[in-house]
């Protein structure tokens, strides 16, 4: 007997989730999928789900991924299947999809980008209180240009080390592919694309940009801080509910094989790619 | 001593208040933003606000107006005001803006239009749990185009008994200038925009499109009902989750008196007017 390999796109409102990863005793969003899975499919025990972007307590996601491998001979109704979960999952957390995936995916190897948007009303926001589980405050006005300019200089690949918390053995190496900056009635919205991401490095490297845009900290402050190889504490990292993990990026199918392999063997040490 | 007349643009998650109007023992916009000013300003009783669309409970604003009098010696400055009532109000309550109010203006009486925007997920959409406030669901797939076809004969001035709960002495005719249904990736949008709104026509109006599109009712059903001069039991009020109090349209400053004096005169008996 084999295993069938199924992904599911899945949205989530963090703010009650300790987080995706399943942990004993706490809310999760892997916790409350797993168990839900393993009801409604009746498995003996849960079947892992292994998703894109493993996101931290608070943070949110409009479109994350992550694939689960069931017995071939299960019969399995994606639309089924995604009605009887509307039916009993919790209301912040919904499936919006399910397929077979195609041949060679893998939720987290395969990707080949991760694109977060973290929300920021500052002073010259008006405040929307029906979108205030998603948006995070500062007190003063920011300047998007300054924001931008500085952006740009963090493009590419480099070792984001000092927006990373720390992690023995893994590596901080990471391609920054878009950093931009916009003034949207309601918020600032800061998009953070990148080919995986370390622990906590969009919301630090947003908390350097914030630090910029308010005029607390000027360009050179943040090439100083770029460039150093570890941690820096002056770097502030902002609150989880600003943040949504909204989209994942794949390769045509006929490259996911190839490209889950480069990434594995690339990042073997990489225990926390994907992390935000 | 004279009053001055105030501008208030308010937003609101209306999930957890008991509507816009004040109501004895309950929590109701009005009543705590009416009670945070007088506490604010240190009035010797809560001055009336006065709104143009009184949400029913549960109902959300975007951009709610109001004005409010204030006596001409109260020293006002409206940016500090915005800045006390943001460390006070609770998270689901904001003030937007506050401004000196132009000569004759009457947050009620003034407004030309009224423009909703009720958001139903139906089997086509795609979950979103960070909106969840301010969707409501429906089982069955819509059909948009049909919903369209049948809601442009219901533009123009009409009597809306149908689609409206009766109250003793209060005219239903009003106009009702857009209409309109789009499917965005999370909810299908009803746009619905009108001179003035009696209680519960908006999701009166968007019930009778909802029968329509889900195939349950057609075309000659909602001109029966609508031709009627009487509420229709068969007409489905939707729930208040759904719907949000989006913009509220002015004249030009200079017309403001005398529309005001035209909506007072021509609704004198419509204790109702702009209800929603």
């Amino acid at each position: 007997m084999g295993l069938m390999r199924w992904r599911l796109d899945i949205s989530y409102d963090g703010t009650a989730f300790s987080g995706w990863a399943a942990q004993p005793g706490r809310r999760t969003v892997q916790g409350e999928l797993e168990g839900w899975l393993a009801r409604i499919l009746r498995l003996a025990e849960p079947a892992p789900l292994t998703c894109a972007g493993r996101t931290d307590a608070g943070v949110h996601a409009r479109d994350q991924v992550a694939h689960l491998d069931l017995p071939d001979d299960l019969p399995v109704d994606a639309n089924d299947l995604i009605r009887r979960l509307a039916r009993v999952l919790p209301d912040d957390l919904a499936v919006r999809r399910i397929a077979a995936a195609p041949d060679g995916f893998d939720a987290r190897f395969s990707a080949i980008w991760r694109r977060y948007v973290y929300r920021l009303a500052d002073s010259l926001c008006e405040p929307d209180p029906l979108l205030r589980n998603q948006i995070a405050a500062v007190r003063t006005p920011l300047d998007i240009q300054a924001m931008n300019t500085v952006a740009a200089g963090l493009l590419g690949l480099h070792d984001f080390a000092a927006f990373c918390r720390p992690r023995a053995g893994a590596t901080t190496v990471r391609t920054l592919l878009e950093l931009a900056v916009a003034r949207g009635q309601n918020a600032v919205e800061v998009t953070v694309r990148a080919d995986a991401f370390c622990h906590s490095m969009v919301r630090s490297l947003v908390g350097a940009l914030v630090a910029v845009g308010s005029g607390r900290r000027d360009q050179a402050w943040l090439e100083s801080i770029a460039a150093a190889a570890v941690r820096d504490p002056s770097v502030t990292v902002l609150p989880a509910r600003g943040l949504t993990l909204e989209e994942v990026g794949y390769p045509p199918d006929r490259q996911l094989g190839e490209r889950a392999e480069q990434a594995r063997t690339r990042r073997e040490l990489a225990v926390d790619a994907g992390r935000a």
